[in-house]
């Protein structure tokens, strides 16, 4: 687990824009668990992060200086700026944000990366159909609470994994999940994950790994279809840890299980955003955020974020 | 490991066929590892055989006597009648063998369930493209051999990994493999691996499960397929062992992972059969076959298959 030890707060001059470069100054920085893995000096899909580098990050914000005309100052945009305050960047690297939008910060979440990862996971690995039953571990995060939503629009079964029962309820009360257990603490975990799916699982949305993964694996239903979109209860080993082989339910059950990232799916982004919006709209999706304020409290809000502190979506309001 | 004492040769009468069935008298009866899996007592794709019943299995043979119009005496067919000489059975169990193939021992491996699962779990399941590479567990196999002449025809990089230097030799010399690779006794198998696959694996077709499989997941390029058609380094355990979890990878790689059977893809078995018997003609596919003869040396044959003792397809030749 990351410690507060491991960040550094530095005040630094910013050069001038040059040529196609914008000055940025950040409204919202976003905070995710991928972040953690651009930690680890371990090979993933993207470069780590290295000892004295700006820790990664997406920033919605506004433009302050422009050297590029297709930006001005004022507009709102959105890009990968790291945890700074402001910062000088092409305006190529920017994205310039729907000024109808509601509030900016969705910009990061249900309505950008967050909700994204949910849709494409779920609608595009998974294809769920009405009254399939659908997991979901670390189902009270972003992504997984979000994931829940989509499956209820879709007409699922929807049951969520969650680490206390406060997170539980939040799922069934508020998000709409048809039940949602607590795992870790209470014994009898894949009895549980089966007494609350009585017809099998068709579709298991794994954000977690470990023992949760294990347990939904041995209930898959013929055809069923993993969507592997994070393995927080890994990423704070130094190696994998063991479990059971389990291959061998997947030729049972002609099972398929599939890794994913948003950006495999980038072309199909503004369409999916459209459907996002109008369900956002329509009171069909709740968004739920977490803000933190200011900078100097982003490492403790990420440690919190990682350790499943609160619910929503975790957000940094920056200046 | 299955003992000869687990089996028992018993001589019953036949019921005289009634209307609608046929007396088939067996010429080749099929081995296969998924009859390890029917021995368990667990939940499978399949009813286990119970203690007392006839094994299961597939053999090709002749119609004796047909009380069904639509076969004759002498007609050859194939189908699931057991490890049995002669079998009573309903004519709608039955196909009837084109009289023109080459060989009725075919029918039951590379242009029949074999020769199917490896066509269906390599280009339907992974669909490999020229010049990827392509690793195979248990590659000496009936079943992995011919994956891997398939995947030479199209023009993949084939690396096998398999049980003895003899099988290795075999697979390079004879079945046209680039690579082969011993696994077990020899140490650091996955360094042999990787220096075997310069470029990664694209596509991973498992046969056996346990390290292999966990170093191949380990190689796997961005996009990459696996298909578990078997898991053989498990079929004798009570319970799963353990292995590193790996799923991170998947994500890293966004790689699927999916179970199948030769039965998912039955509508299309008549199109794959005469592309498998083209490429047999036209000498680009190789037959091997491991015969033994007579019923009452099936259970011996049947555990040399599973501790892969012979090269080829292991056949009984019945009476």
């Amino acid at each position: 687990m990351p410690k507060l030890s491991d960040f550094e707060l530095v005040i630094s001059p910013l050069q001038p824009p040059g040529p196609g470069e914008c000055l940025v100054r950040g409204v919202y920085l976003s905070l995710d668990p991928y972040m953690r893995g651009r930690m680890d000096d371990r090979k993933s899909y993207a470069e780590s992060v290295q000892v004295g580098q700006v820790m990664v990050g997406q920033t919605v914000g506004r433009v302050v200086v422009s050297h590029h005309p297709a930006l001005q100052p004022g507009d709102p945009v959105v890009g990968n700026l790291g945890w700074q305050e402001q910062a000088v960047v092409p305006a190529k690297w920017l994205t310039r944000v729907d000024p109808g939008r509601e509030s900016l910060s969705t910009t990061l979440g249900i309505l950008g990366m967050t909700g994204l990862t949910a849709y494409f996971g779920l609608l595009r690995v998974c294809q769920p159909r009405a009254g399939e039953t659908v997991v979901i571990s670390g189902a009270a995060g972003a992504v997984g609470s979000t994931v829940g939503q989509i499956a209820k629009i879709k007409g699922c079964r929807v049951v969520g994994v969650t680490g206390s029962q406060t997170k539980a309820s939040y799922l069934r009360e508020q998000m709409g999940f048809d039940a949602a257990l607590v795992w870790g603490s209470e014994p009898h975990g894949p009895d549980r994950l089966a007494a609350a799916c009585p017809d099998g699982i068709d579709v298991y949305f794994d954000n977690l790994g470990g023992s949760v993964t294990d347990a939904a694996v041995a209930l898959l239903n013929l055809k069923a279809r993993v969507a592997v979109c994070g393995q927080s209860s890994q990423y704070n080993l130094d190696r994998p840890d063991q479990g059971p082989r389990w291959l061998r339910n997947l030729i049972i059950k002609r099972a398929k299980v599939q890794g994913f990232l948003v950006w495999d799916f980038e072309e199909e982004h503004p369409r999916a955003l459209r459907q996002m919006r109008d369900w956002l709209r329509a009171g069909k999706l709740r968004n739920r955020e977490h803000v933190v304020e200011g900078i100097e409290n982003a490492p403790k809000a990420f440690v919190e974020m990682l350790e499943g502190r609160h619910l929503g979506k975790y957000l940094v309001r920056l200046a």
